[in-house]
């Protein structure tokens, strides 16, 4: 059998996240339905991670197995015929028999976008939060470096019937501006609980609105309670970036 | 009656352009339609142009009389709470009497964006023509030159019954780069004929790809002759930038 890596980016505005559910469109039934209808086999992706609905991806990862003969370079034109535009393959790759796109990834880096002015956008609102009120942002920035490190992320976990280890260590959680108004947050671990990356900007948006203390932004991650943290930012702001090996 | 000059900014992807048709969903009857239930009467806006279907606007200019007294702050709130995301109220204001954003409008500001490079973008499909093969960008600059001053434009209007004066004073028409692969095209003048954007657009991209020199590019202009000149752009890489009164 093959093994073929798929680079895959996407807009998640129109499908219920990447995992395939019963009665929603999701963008791994998609994929899975094109690569059947080249291969004329039912296939099976296996993802680097599922994105939630309304999220986007500029760097998914996933492979499938497969019988197929079709030359490589060949699946990704033909796919990316096939596919909607709001789901485009990066590129296609013949993959070690044993990678696995989820156990196998090393790092992940996620980016969140805010769109911090009083007026809403009308084009950016499928890519961003927006929050008309001034945050402090520099607030924001100290409160972040709390994340670095290898901690215990229960304060940021969403409820998970399998809910793993806690602990996942963040190499990287910075904020940046882009075109003034646009704070882009990217943080980058080992690994993300369910709903880590959300919870855990909820929670800084806190910080910058000045309803969290910096200290008690710290005392938010050390007492390991999500009922202490800030809402769930909402999906449309989050991109998952790059995926690596 | 009160006269009320509204700024927009609209995501134009879901709707068939801006001006109110009989069977399809266009920005103009959403509008009007919001300012209605708030003044509970009929409300008819007038625009500054007529954008396309999938055209987008980051500062469109419309207006409208009422004998509503509705405050101006509470006009711009409302309607904004009542519109759906993709359109955006940037500002309302009084208007004087005899302020007309069509006949009025002394410059307009268009910009096109094409994504060049081989991979499209699930992202910026919305917002921009994907043109994989790579087009001579110094070509299209010194091209663009051309178009530039008091000229008939002819030879970029679209099939238009009510064609008037084809002739147009262009100020400014200039490529930039954004990102490394996004091509901007930026162009202001005293007025535009119909598709005039798309199709000047669309006849720069042949010479980006070679197929017209840019002696042709100035025979094009002068021969004035819609069939000489390149295929209409498609809509969704325009965006009506500004109207200057």
């Amino acid at each position: 059998m093959r093994h073929i890596k798929l680079l895959i980016e996407y807009d998640g505005t129109n499908y219920h996240g990447w995992q395939i559910q019963p009665k929603a469109v999701t963008i791994q039934q998609v994929i899975e339905e094109k690569i059947s209808l080249m291969t004329k086999q039912p296939e099976r992706l296996v993802a680097a991670g599922r994105t939630d609905a309304g999220v986007h991806a500029l760097g998914q990862v996933a492979s499938f197995r497969t019988s197929s003969s079709i030359p490589i370079k060949a699946f990704q034109r033909g796919l990316n015929s096939l596919l909607p535009a709001d789901i485009i393959i990066k590129s296609a790759a013949e993959a070690e028999e044993n990678f696995h796109p989820q156990f196998g990834a090393k790092r992940k880096t996620y980016r969140y976008v805010i769109l911090n002015r009083q007026l809403p956008s009308a084009v950016y609102c499928r890519y961003s939060w927006h929050i008309p009120t001034l945050l402090d942002l520099p607030a924001m920035k100290r409160a972040a470096g709390n994340l670095l490190g290898r901690q215990d992320f229960s304060s940021f976990q969403g409820a998970d019937p399998d809910a793993p280890d806690p602990v996942r260590e963040v190499f990287m959680a910075e904020w940046s501006t882009e075109k003034k108004d646009l704070l882009l947050f990217t943080i980058e671990a080992d690994g993300f609980l369910k709903h880590m990356v959300r919870n855990i900007v909820g929670t800084l948006v806190e910080v910058g609105r000045g309803k969290i203390s910096g200290e008690e932004f710290e005392k938010i991650i050390e007492r390991r309670d999500r009922r202490l943290a800030g809402p769930t930012a909402p999906p449309q702001g989050l991109f998952l970036l790059e995926v690596k090996y």
